[in-house]
């Protein structure tokens, strides 16, 4: 971990800046020939990818209702209570986001609404590898339940044998999702965006994946498909005073490093004692890590900033823009609500990032790499579009015809114009 | 104008086709090119690039506070009263659509909130062309004022004497702009994207423009910027019935039809009276316009579809999901309650869609193309984002302490358990 001490704003470049990552060029060819044969060849397409890349012979994709029950017996029963529990607080938190609709009377006889509806049909991608991410189901499923999604569909790669984990098929079937297909990779994503005979098409895709899922999702959003957002390593900030706990922080950067080797973990403190004792305590808990080697590289562009003035620390952190934020100081709630740009933020010695991963109710899916400064992370939002209403009637319209007939002439639009003079005019 | 009588939904993709646009390789291949100047080269590019394309030679770029204060005397006061008089009302409706915070107790000792924030810089893009497109500056620059970014930046493209259209100026001034730029095309995307010398870069762009400057919005939404939409194509579609009147409806597709020559204006509607009454307004009006050429172009791929069932003109619809949808039927707000697929609803005989294209209040930037199946568009949301905190007590983390090991031990991360279980250990 490198460590800056009170660099000047003129030299923040360096300890902002957040591992690079290299889209390779052979990457995109692959994933662009992927595209092009689901698109010509749909279904026989899928059936020869999976045989190929995930080296599993499928007749069928769609997982039967008899595979869904069967994950009944298959998790163990303190799973299914702690996934209950979650469920529970994320349900209760995205469902705090409903929105009523807004209806005003503009003008006598100018009534404008603007009203929420679900996105009609979802996709939503849970990778596979080596633990089931069933969380990840539950922060996409839920909101898009409340939200009232009248289809959402699931592709997850087959395992070896075939088959999908029985934790991420019983989390689905809490949140009431049956259709799940064994599908993974830039193929998982090609099926859902463009539709083939057994898949149809979506309009917006949910969801984390490797290189290849995400710069599937980036090519097929120019042309045939929303997504959620740009996608990228994980990273955590933590703001620390001398109120913070050194053993908590280096625990919560370690959290975040197991992650994967390019995630990145950056403490910012105006106490250089603090900042010793992390680095210490990060040396001393990443031995005892099942994932230590991971960590270990991830650890490599983390980061110890200390930073004396609290104003600079708050500018660095909204310069940084973090997916994570952890506030381990003793105004937390003022710095937080001076930190404008952030995606999910953990307040207090005794808030863990794991908390906001699993289950204190808010989302997990969060913007990395600084998109937190133009994107929000999932929420109920995400899910619903809005639609924009106009009634005008007769009287409304006389009193707003010169304004919409001086401008539309002024943008040289007669027909515009016309569109509103037509409506007005005498009766023969 | 093909016409389509009763064609079963087995045969809708004819009718529901939109007119497809080809982006060429070489629109592509010039603004990679265009990118990966202003990146490398910042203001001399933007300097050159300028000097090529739009045959205008600057030295400094940004619109000066004198250029600005004399707009005033070049806009006539009849056109500032009706562009205030919309800016008004387009305030009034963004201003409605501020969300409080949210706050809950997700269980004791677990506070989870959400709070809207502004997107703090944002680049609006105003294109040029014959006649300016001011309108579009409200529709940008008014809710992003309201959404409280601290900084907002317009660029324009310069005309032939290097002065940018004093509508544009005088619009920019009333909603507080006065970050403007004198650069038009890819390079004002790249420059407000990438960022140069004198220009800092944006967050997220808005704003329409011609093909180059939708390839740059495209490619560099990938890396370096978000945007507000996929562009296409405008269009409307007129779901109407026997209280329809032939001559406004024919007088709105033509204001559709002028905006170019791939605009698309469809009518769906039950009655086929309606349809024949229609077809010959359309042909009757269009001898009287400015634009004659241009909407004739237009027509050649707009529509009369008729459905006798009023659940087919529905679900006709939703599968096209319109940017503008006219409903002139006499139950049309019970129509308007069953569409999910649209942007813009005009409801009613005297609701043309020109009073949504400039003063009822609603906006104008709208997704085209079928992408208002999954994108809104441009609303008070589009220049927010929104962040969860969460804040939990030692006794809020004792009591979900567990379902946070279960479920991180399930998902293979021991770190994410340990950064729970270090904050609960006795204290020795």
């Amino acid at each position: 971990m490198i460590r800056y001490n009170n660099p000047p704003c003129s030299q923040w470049d360096a300890p902002l800046a957040r591992p690079k990552v290299k889209q390779h060029e052979d990457v995109r060819d692959r994933v662009a020939s992927i595209i092009d044969r689901v698109r010509s060849d749909g279904d026989k397409a899928l059936v020869e990818l999976t045989r190929d890349i995930d080296r599993v012979e499928l007749a069928a994709f769609r997982v039967t209702p008899g595979e869904i029950s069967a994950a009944d017996s298959l998790v163990p029963q303190e799973l299914r209570e702690a996934i209950s529990r979650a469920y529970h607080n994320i349900y209760n938190f995205h469902n705090a986001q409903k929105q009523t609709p807004i209806t005003i009377e503009i003008q006598p006889g100018v009534e404008c609404s603007q009203r929420t509806v679900p996105i009609t049909s979802v996709g939503l991608y849970i990778p596979g590898g080596t633990a089931p991410l069933f969380s990840t189901v539950l922060m996409l499923a839920v909101p898009a339940k409340i939200a009232g999604c009248s289809r959402v569909a699931l592709c997850s790669p087959p395992r070896k044998d075939g088959t999908i984990a029985p934790e991420i098929l019983w989390s689905a079937k809490l949140c009431g999702i049956t259709e799940i297909y064994k599908i993974g990779g830039a193929q998982a994503i090609a099926a859902m965006a463009i539709g083939t005979e057994s898949i149809c098409k979506v309009s917006k895709i949910f969801g984390p994946g490797n290189s290849y899922v995400t710069a599937a999702k980036q090519m097929l959003s120019v042309s045939d498909v929303a997504i959620d957002m740009p996608a990228g390593p994980s990273e955590v900030m933590v703001m620390a005073d001398e109120t913070g706990r050194a053993d908590f922080i280096a625990a919560d950067m370690l959290s975040q490093a197991e992650h994967g080797t390019d995630s990145q973990a950056i403490l910012v403190t105006n106490s250089p004692e603090l900042a010793l004792r992390v680095e210490q305590e990060v040396a001393k808990q990443l031995g005892e890590l099942e994932r230590e080697k991971m960590a270990q590289a991830s650890l490599d562009h983390s980061r110890i900033v200390v930073l004396e003035d609290q104003k600079d620390m708050i500018d660095f952190a909204n310069s940084y823009g973090a997916e994570h934020l952890i506030i381990a100081m003793k105004d937390a709630d003022f710095i937080a609500g001076k930190i404008v740009n952030g995606a999910s933020i953990f307040l207090g010695n005794y808030t863990p990032e794991s908390a906001g991963d699993y289950a204190s109710g808010t989302n997990h899916t969060l913007p990395t790499g600084g998109w937190a400064k133009s994107f929000s992370g999932v929420n109920l939002d995400s899910f619903v579009r809005k639609i924009t209403y106009q009634k005008i009637t007769r009287e409304g319209l006389e009193a707003l015809a010169s304004t919409l007939e001086i401008m539309a002439s002024a943008e040289g639009l007669t027909a515009h114009r016309n569109a509103v003079s037509i409506r007005l005019k005498k009766e023969e």
